[in-house]
């Protein structure tokens, strides 16, 4: 079989403005084109649409995953393109691709074989500058704050606890620790700072969970940069910052939209990390979907204990939009992986280790009918080492759990091979849910017993424990006023425990939170439970030193 | 009078396929949208044009500026207008804006008055996102560079002598001198480094110097890093970092085409700093406009000692490109300044302080004929605080000098503003010209002798010292096989000497070099005399403070 890049570079686009206007209805004066293939839908023709009903949405979200991935996005898109081949008006929303694995080890993110959305090679770049933006309007509040303490500090910030970072779209370890400001009195105050990648920024959490340009602006305003001496919050407002950063994002708002290999509509729009943030493309995007078309089909981060959690906890919360089903991407190599199969080994036949590992994938199945309220279908995505009794075993294994699951063969066939997903997708939309919609926790609940509830509803854990220091920023920010948030869990995503050796489905496990802190912009308390990479690192190997331009422009090496 | 933005906003545009299909011929198919309003010209057709003859090359250059310059940019717009209103196909080859003053003190850059291209806010923001393709591309580098120390240091980098660094587009004082890979083990070793904004690396210098995909390649292979603990040169090419990189830049190299609010055609495209890099758009947005049109009015940098010598002597002597004739940019301020008046008395008529600081003018206008060998006239560049009296003041001493002045007032009046000076142009284009087109030194002089030639026949200077280490480097530089290469002058634009408050003409000062850095890539030698700031601050008042953006989107406060 042929390499992504080999396939999206021989397929054939269609100009986006034939694509916007067959699939979506969508007039070419409402687009603002970025060449030929990707444009941003206007945000003033979107509000026109304000009085359409909304389609039906279908959440992607997956098994625990294994470190090489399930597929959820490539998932995503061969949905999209069954549906769309059965001749339904649907769409896909994903998540924009950061650059920093691009160069570094997990390559690019914009599906794969032939579940692809392209132009590939735009997509995980530059794309439409949404990235850029962000990182500009981060970078800008950054140097506003330390301008702010160079040039008199009216606001008496405490230099030790500015928690505003910065930021590059780029995975560069030798940047999360840093000093700034040496050199003497013409550079500022010198302090201890850091690096995040972009996508781990809360203005890409904000930027996810806005609608409007006064909104953005608002919540941009709220974000709380640090403290001053007196341990009283300082926002960007209060810096003056907050005009100039909705500048910066203005024309990003609009969600970029590109085409599958087959034709079908997509957007691809926003990319927040799945665990410093809630790891969902844009409410913006989503919502214009449900305008445009009868079907859209989104994916979360990470495994459902984590991504749908946040789907629906926060991004579901704050916008009101409601999933109609779920669909859990679950693979035979994920399910042995769960019951114990090292990953070298994971293209031999384990029956024994499959039915092991289903723990894993009924509780998230649970999970998402009994604490989510939401009925859900599994794909089993197939891969070439999958052995047809595995395959039947799976099947077999959901049935038992009164879920219907459907083998899919999209990465090699393409829609086509995603037919009878489909099909179960809509007819379990269509079927009425004997489930009722419900966050895992009320919004008045104290902080800590919000992430209590997560534990012990999701993961199964037996209790929490709490650093002293987080715990007295939990004190600090329920006293400031925030308690009514939700919380945002960062914990590794290869475990419901925060020990990602820790496969199957663990119980009675401790969530321990080592740190919190407050997105105030965005809406939520982050709860840093285990290690947690804001700022990756190249691998020894880099896909970078593999990435080559040959002399006729043709892009080479991309993954 | 209306504001910029107020004029800019005000404007109505034209679509910017029908501005290049009937200003210069240019089919939709050519071109590659970014927007209704902005578009890059595909560098395939441009290519395919080869065979075209040349239009006429105008370089717009200027008097050694005052602080809040003379306007440059603007009568580059202006004299545009003003070829394009008489009927004659010309278009304007500007720099892209960079962010950094755009929040801090300076604002924006995309001309004045009612001499502007547009749309202006989009210039002077992200505009088709080259500035941050450069970022990302120089990032990747050092990115790369720290991993490959990291990750064992095969190649012996010395991490004391790493000379690359990371680049933002933002004024951030914070980030000149910084400590990174701070934190442990898992962060990598330990050093000293720093960041300059995106208009001062050599990346840019780079994308300005050159025209094909794989000459951007193999200049970008070409970089020195660092060295090796041996103190032998490290290249980007032994980090594999090449291809990538120039995959990075791929779509940035060719060249953004937008209009004036006249509906003249303009090229925005690359813009590096006059000190460090040579100051001008790039070699390939020149030369494509010299296949279109009949006269390209470019402009270089900061005053003639410094923008143009660099525009002869780095990217003439590069691309084998030759100005026509050269507009020297004058104002009454500028010459009362340079006569001694303070920067507050400016706007009081004071005709034998006008006389006096013509000894600055006089300078550039003789080194342009009789050094460049390029004919010129000068544009005086009206304020409203000029009198009738200190304007035909200046077109006397001018003529004086056996060169036409031209007053203009294109920034009130827009094209018709400035035709008067569009026909000294063309007179003195068709003129034959009594100078030879000559660089200011060959290249096989040796570098201290390149700078003695540029002090001495240009600044006036007396003679030429060196830091010990500055000389120590540039015998290393020779050594190390570049002594072929063009120096770059980085030194203050107000004066012809290195203090900023020798105004004037004057004569016989030392030229003091404190640094000397390789641009391998780029292919010159930067030689840094006085202070120079390659990571600007913002100033207690940022202009950040004052952007806004309204509920319905429209953009507020950019200058």
């Amino acid at each position: 079989m042929l390499s992504d890049i080999e396939i999206a570079n021989a397929a054939e686009l269609r100009p986006i403005r034939d694509v916007a206007a067959e699939t979506l209805g969508i007039d070419e004066q409402h687009l603002v084109p970025y060449g030929r293939y990707k444009a941003k839908v206007d945000l003033g023709y979107l509000s026109s649409l304000a009085d359409r009903p909304l389609g039906r949405l279908v959440l992607m979200t997956a098994i625990s995953p294994t470190p090489p991935g399930e597929g959820k996005t490539t998932t995503t898109v061969g949905l999209t393109d069954a549906l769309h081949g059965l001749g339904h008006r649907a769409m896909a929303c994903l998540r924009e691709p950061s650059m920093g694995p691009v160069f570094g080890m997990k390559g690019g993110a914009a599906g794969g074989g032939y579940s692809q959305v392209v132009p590939m090679t735009d997509i995980n770049l530059h794309f439409t500058g949404d990235f850029a933006a962000i990182a500009a309007a981060n970078n800008l509040l950054a140097a506003l704050i330390d301008n702010h303490i160079h040039h008199g500090n009216e606001l008496d910030i405490d230099v030790r606890s500015v928690t505003w970072k910065r930021v590059v779209d780029m995975n560069d370890r030798a940047l999360r620790e840093v000093n700034v400001a040496l050199g003497g009195r013409a550079n500022g105050f010198p302090r201890e700072d850091g690096f995040d990648i972009v996508v781990a920024s809360e203005l890409m959490a904000i930027f996810c969970l806005t609608e409007s340009w006064a909104d953005l602006k608002k919540r941009i305003g709220d974000i709380v940069v640090g403290y001053t001496r007196a341990m009283a919050p300082v926002t960007a407002r209060e810096l003056k910052a907050d005009g100039a950063m909705a500048v910066l994002l203005r024309d990003a708002l609009a969600p970029n939209l590109v085409q599958t290999l087959e034709g079908a509509p997509a957007f691809v729009h926003g990319g927040p990390f799945a665990n410093i943030a809630h790891g969902c493309s844009s409410v913006t995007a989503t919502r214009a979907g449900l305008r445009l078309a009868d079907y859209v089909v989104t994916e979360a981060g990470f495994g459902a204990d984590l991504g749908a959690e946040k789907f629906v906890d926060i991004k579901c919360r704050k916008s009101g939009l409601r999933p109609d089903v779920a669909v859990v991407v679950a693979t035979v190599r994920a399910l042995k992986y769960h019951g114990g199969v090292a990953l070298a080994d994971l293209g031999t036949e384990d029956l024994g280790a499959l039915e092991a590992g289903m723990a894993n994938l009924r509780r998230h199945l649970n999970n998402i009918r009994h604490v989510y309220g939401v009925p859900c279908v599994v794909a089993v995505n197939r891969f070439p080492t999958d052995t047809e009794a595995e395959v039947e075993k799976v099947v077999e294994l959901v049935a038992a759990e009164g879920v219907r699951a459907y083998p899919a063969t999209h990465f090699a066939d393409g829609g086509t091979g995603a037919h009878d997903l489909a099909k179960g997708v809509l007819q379990a939309i269509d079927e009425p849910s004997p489930y009722e919609f419900s966050y895992t926790y009320p919004d008045d609940l104290p902080l800590a017993e919000k992430v209590e509830a997560i534990a012990t509803r999701l993961y199964g854990a037996g209790h929490v424990t709490w650093d002293a220091k987080a715990r007295r920023r939990l004190q600090r920010i329920e006293r400031d006023g925030f308690g009514e948030l939700p919380v945002c869990i960062a914990k590794t995503q290869y475990s419901f425990s925060t020990d990602p050796g820790l496969v199957g489905a663990p119980s009675g496990h401790e969530l321990h939170v080592r740190e919190v802190r407050l997105s105030a912009g965005a809406g939520f308390v982050v709860v840093v439970c285990g290690d947690m990479m804001t700022m990756p690192g190249l691998p020894r190997d880099p896909s970078a030193a593999r990435i080559d331009l040959a002399d006729d422009g043709t892009i080479l090496g991309l993954s």
